[in-house]
């Protein structure tokens, strides 16, 4: 029974696989006889000090040699190695969490503990996408009842890192998405951190929209800072807007969310607990968090909103948050970009008090800012909005602003993309319904988020009299092969907008 | 918006991915540019005859140019193309039938058509793993109604070929798995075919089990047939033993089994549409179902059986089926060995009438044949049994075995594996409870079904006298490797077999 440790030499071969960790081996390598490893196996691959699970791809040509690995470079980076240092794999261990993963999709309730040994195998990366995307699914659907989402939050929030920041008050907010263009938290961090008040804002990117705050600001700063790193911003002009991901809050998420986005889903359970770990573990006491609610929105109806409204709140006190949730109106998108430029964009102009800036944005901004200040206790009931209002009129908001995205490392202005087709009215009449999703979906298809300039920019809102010729919309992509896509879906769904 | 069709020159870089579809292409290239593809993005790639999708996988090193393109072997496979041939690549158009898998994960009741463009979109390749993952997941848990699991298997069977074989009786079994080394479909369809009836057996591969009908028919004949291969060998035998998915029967159900097999389930609608559609695909009209049920068998109670029992009969009559379930023991494992070619030697030391012929086995075969021949209409009620049996004795069967076999290919005797490990009784006692599941886990850890010589020999019994020291069974292996990953199970689990 005695076993020889299988030691290769790592050979770059410079394959992008985005998340997907992949192993390479050739075919009449020591291990794939001696081990019985096939293609799709997942197997451990060791260095010295660390280990990640990766996916195998059996090699019958000379690109490798028997005695030597290649990764994916993903992978490569996790294992921080470079070419000719050493490495072992071995089988993977039995994934025990497997065992509440089956229970799950049988329908059976799970615990804490459950949850938290699922989520723990996640973080390490043990799980293929076969796997990741069962759990979501079982998890959809109204498939988790209040406890079990509460147990999932808590077992999200010990996975990663938990910031403190020794003040009785730190400040949060969060959208539950679905409204194209709405893009309010870096107006709202200016606000709040312009008044004093400690507001450590951490971002998801885009789920199934076509961006998320973090993607938007990443256009005009750095975003992936470290824990470190954020703490020292947030020190130093009390706030921050950074991805979540990269400061390592409640990491089982972000695997998630790349799950949920490949499925085009957001669910219940899925969404409280994504938005609450990530506020949790960033350290917040008081969290507003605006739903919009709309025939096209993600909420569709006051019942479900109401329904969702209340299992925040529920989870969110379990979880140790003040948090109050604002019913917003969810009609048409918000601000005149959708896309990250073309977001930054509108969010600058408000700053700037430039004469064009969009209204409707700019409102619904000093009303979360002004709520958020209420329930601090630090502004009187009644007086929130004014004195949002105040600070950004008075530019101390946009100087705020500023200062924020030079402490986390740059402050750039957003450039418009290359290639754009602009798309007319076909007659006369008044715009009477935006169509939320199918405008996000060509803003996706445009290439957004991906590609930061890329989206659509809209020249008119919902009550407005068109007449025909009138430019409604322009389309932005970086690559021409995008803009066909786009034109493509264009074609086939005349409905975006409705003019009677 | 002129756009020129992106072609490449293929270059083979044998990578093996099993049945993943995996595309290469160099990250400078004109289409990674122009066209926007990023890493893991799903594309379409076209020969002038045919197409598949593929997941992305961007390369930066030299081992591709920039107007090459390379794939994954089952990929180039699919596409029939070899290096040098041209090939395009282009985006993936948007797959509608994504939004009834939307639905169907929240919960609501989808009908035929919406069935039908799934599994039309499972077929050509167009879901990732993520998508079918999701699929299985939403069906799982007693999610699917009646009608559901009658219009999925209605969709199953129009998704490939459907053979025809203008005879008023085509005899078919299934067993509803679960029980280790329960091979009585080799032996059913010898008895059959040599009554003078037509069976034409299909068999799946193992979904979780440690070997299918399949896998062990494999090590003594070839299964992998084509639609008119299986044809002529029915024609001059009158039956035949082959693997389903060779023959394009119920296609998606191929698919959908590997998703099963990596998350480890088999829930009841998908479980009925497999087993049905692949029936009515192969032109069956009398089948019987063998159902153990049993405390580690995959059905376990009664109650959970007799519910199943109806399910599968009415959705058999919904898609024209004459179908009888017949409830067996399922507590222990029935037969000798468990793996390909420990169940093989079993089939064939029955068939040869050999003195220490697993008797179990062939007394379950001679039950099912036995009810199957009545089933008929072509044996009086009560003869069955008897029928059968002389059929046995008489050497008949066998004879039409091998000549089955010989008509499919090849009659290979089968090759014990090279490496093994006996376990043998701790204490004296009697042999009150084998848990199967474990069992046959510890089959699948040694190798099987991937390889066909590994898996488990019984040498006990349930209710069997032991003495201390007393060989209890052996693990076969093909590879070092395996023995000790099956070993390393064996000693976290010591209940594998109970003593007292």
């Amino acid at each position: 029974m005695k076993k020889e440790p299988s030691i290769l030499r790592y050979k770059h071969l410079g394959v992008l696989t985005q998340y997907a960790n992949v192993v390479f081996l050739k075919n009449d390598s020591h291990v794939c006889i001696s081990e019985g490893f096939t293609a799709l196996t997942r197997i451990r691959v060791s260095t010295k000090n660390t280990s990640i699970v990766a996916s195998l791809n059996v090699v019958t040509s000379n690109i490798l040699l028997p005695d030597e690995i290649g990764l994916s470079d993903t992978a490569a980076e996790k294992l921080s190695i470079s070419e000719g240092d050493t490495l072992s794999v071995s089988h993977l261990e039995t994934i025990n969490s497997l065992d509440h993963l089956r229970s799950k999709i049988y329908n059976h309730t799970l615990d804490y503990n459950a949850y938290q040994e699922i989520i723990n195998d996640v973080v390490k990366g043990d799980y293929s996408n076969i796997h990741l995307s069962a759990f979501i699914t079982a998890c959809a659907g109204d498939r988790m009842d209040i406890n079990e989402i509460a147990d999932l939050t808590k077992a999200m929030i010990v996975s990663g890192v938990q910031l403190k920041w020794n003040k009785e008050i730190v400040m949060d907010k969060h959208c539950i998405g679905g409204l194209p263009g709405n893009r309010t938290t870096p107006l709202i961090v200016a606000i709040i951190t312009a008044f004093g008040l400690t507001m450590p804002k951490t971002s998801s990117r885009a789920i199934t929209s076509s961006a998320g705050t973090a993607d938007t600001m990443e256009v005009l700063t750095d975003v992936s800072l470290s824990p470190e790193q954020i703490k020292k911003v947030v020190e130093k002009e009390g706030g921050c807007f950074v991805w979540g991901d990269a400061a390592r809050l409640s990491p089982a998420d972000d695997i998630l969310i790349k799950i949920e986005k490949a499925l085009d889903i957001d669910s219940e359970g899925q969404l409280i607990a994504s938005v609450l770990s990530k506020k949790a573990a960033a350290g917040s006491t008081h969290v507003i968090i605006d739903m919009p609610i709309g025939e096209t929105a993600k909420v569709r109806n006051r019942k479900k909103a109401e329904q969702l409204k209340t299992h925040i709140e529920v989870v969110g006190k379990e979880v140790g948050l003040n948090t109050k949730v604002i019913i917003t109106d969810g009609s048409q998108p918000v601000g005149n970009g959708i896309g990250p430029v073309l977001e930054a964009i509108d969010v600058l102009s408000i700053l700037r008090r430039e004469p064009n800036a969009p209204f409707d944005l700019r409102e619904r901004a000093l009303l979360l800012a002004g709520a958020l200040l209420e329930l601090s206790g630090k502004v009187a009931a009644g007086d929130g909005v004014k004195t949002a209002n105040d600070l950004l009129e008075s530019g101390k908001a946009y100087t705020k602003f500023k200062a924020i995205c030079m402490a986390q490392g740059r402050f750039t202005e957003p450039i418009i993309a290359p290639f754009f087709h602009e798309v007319h009215s076909e007659n006369n009449g008044t715009l009477i319904r935006i169509d939320n999703r199918k405008i996000a979906k060509l803003a996706k298809l445009s290439g957004a988020p991906e590609f930061k300039a890329a989206g659509i920019l809209l020249h008119v809102h919902l009550g407005n009299t068109i007449r025909k010729g009138q430019l409604l919309y322009t389309i932005y992509t970086q690559a021409e092969g995008e803009l066909k896509y786009a034109l493509d879906y264009l074609k086939m769904h005349t409905d975006i907008m409705t003019i009677i």
